[in-house]
């Protein structure tokens, strides 16, 4: 069985149309009174740092990246389950686990640890309460609707330049990034779709549209980098920024800043226009897990 | 820094009492008009199966012990989040995995795949709403109580025996244990304390009897084994049964079968007699992690 298959077999498992094979989309479950939001992402060693960062740097992004697919739902964090694997710099996790809970004002409420002599992974569930319903889904971008993006996209590609010493920028884009839970909750109301941008905007683009049965006409200039000019393409294509793409009738009064970056067109063949180019296949958009 | 110490400094901040250090017992949290139970247990290789076991068997046993921690809260399922390695043997894993979804009616609700070289860690977190409040906990047994077991010891040890070629026993108590989540929302209402026995009986009581500042005192040749009289003393320090432990009043009308195995008595500098003797630490009594 194939890597594929077997996504795609769990998916068919899943009785969350959100799960979309155990990616990182968030899954949404009435709750008694409430609605909740639950997310798990994991960061394995070798795939998911760079081998001189700081374990500090991963316990905050393994936080962050959980946190983030809350703000995608407007959802408030309630909490967090740990999985880690035991070994060496166990103290410098701790610090930047630490820090991220206090900067996020979240509780770790539990999870496990196994000591391990091999490769590390780090697992992270996140719990969250819906603040508006219907929970914000990346399928419910509607034709005529405009695309927008809170947040921009680059800054992590330079961070993660920094710290591999190519570049003299800033690293925290790439080591410590911020997920947009206050601009989620105020966006909720008022988008017909959002998802936070892990893989790359076109990428993160072309997968809404494809959700939606839509069409996205994406205007390449009006993207907001983090980045050179020179980098534009590139940027396009880089992901963990955690910005906010999302799509609103075009009338909506947003209530946080957010830059205009296209607009929904009815579903054609191909889920993706860029620049007037209709692009043929999600190959090359962004990273693919 | 130690992994005690590593482990004591999660234990101080995580918010949940309950937390432990992250270890076996659940999270409970307060949510909307619910009580929302959960819990996360990992399975690393080389660590928590041996490498003749099927995944499929990993998979459901990675399912089981959760919903056991779900059983000891008197929960109900209400979905499970997956952290998955891939690499090979994925047809394997989902066969244990739907099989044992489909055994205790749990959905798959997410989670993340992750595609390693090395050695391969599963986590799941599941989430279970509570039948009864208060949800019982390990630290609420009281002098007096009697402590009973639902369930029996030794024959995950003997499957063990089994699938090393070392015994002519069943193998199933060891390769797909049950998780006793009946029973569990049964006692509920009945029971002062209760947990699940993952790491032994005794070393389990024993902690039970401290989480409640009491003595346990325990009469080995009551419990339940299922495993020759000649291996007594081991099936009572092996793990992986997944029977409940529980304290409840005297005069208790139980639900359920379970076993009288002993009395809670005021709490002495020491949390566990057996057959009379004063227990002098942890050491030897079970599975320590």
């Amino acid at each position: 069985m194939t890597e594929l298959d077997f996504i795609a077999a769990l998916r068919a498992l899943a009785t969350q149309p959100s799960a979309r094979g155990l990616s990182d989309d968030a899954a949404v479950l009435e709750f008694g009174t409430e609605t909740l939001i639950l997310t798990k992402d994991m960061m394995v060693e070798g795939v998911h740092w760079l081998p001189q960062q700081s374990l500090a740097d991963v316990a905050w992004k393994l936080v962050a990246v959980n946190l983030s697919d809350l703000a995608a739902k407007g959802a408030e964090p309630v909490g967090v389950m740990l999985g880690y694997s035991l070994a060496t710099n166990n103290a410098a996790f701790l610090t930047g686990l630490e820090e991220a809970l206090t900067a996020f004002d979240v509780p770790l409420l539990g999870g496990d640890t196994v000591a391990v002599e091999k490769s590390r992974t780090f697992s992270l569930t996140a719990l969250g309460r819906a603040t508006h319903t219907p929970v914000p889904s990346r399928s419910g971008a509607q034709p005529g609707d405009h695309v927008w993006l809170c947040g921009s996209a680059g800054g992590a590609m330079m961070g993660f330049d920094a710290v591999s010493g190519l570049a003299d920028a800033d690293e925290r884009p790439f080591t410590r990034p911020t997920p947009r839970l206050a601009e989620g909750r105020a966006l909720a109301p008022h988008v017909t779709a959002m998802m936070d941008v892990s893989d790359g905007v076109l990428l993160d683009a072309w997968r809404m549209a494809k959700a939606s049965g839509a069409r996205f006409a994406i205007d390449s200039a009006s993207v907001p980098i983090a980045a050179p000019e020179s980098r534009r393409d590139e940027a396009l294509r880089w992901g963990e920024d955690y910005a906010l793409l999302f799509t609103a009738p075009s009338g909506a009064d947003l209530p946080v800043p957010a830059t205009r970056i296209g607009t929904v067109m009815e579903g054609g063949p191909e889920p993706l226009v860029l620049d007037t180019k209709i692009i043929d296949g999600p190959e090359g958009l962004g990273y693919q897990h």
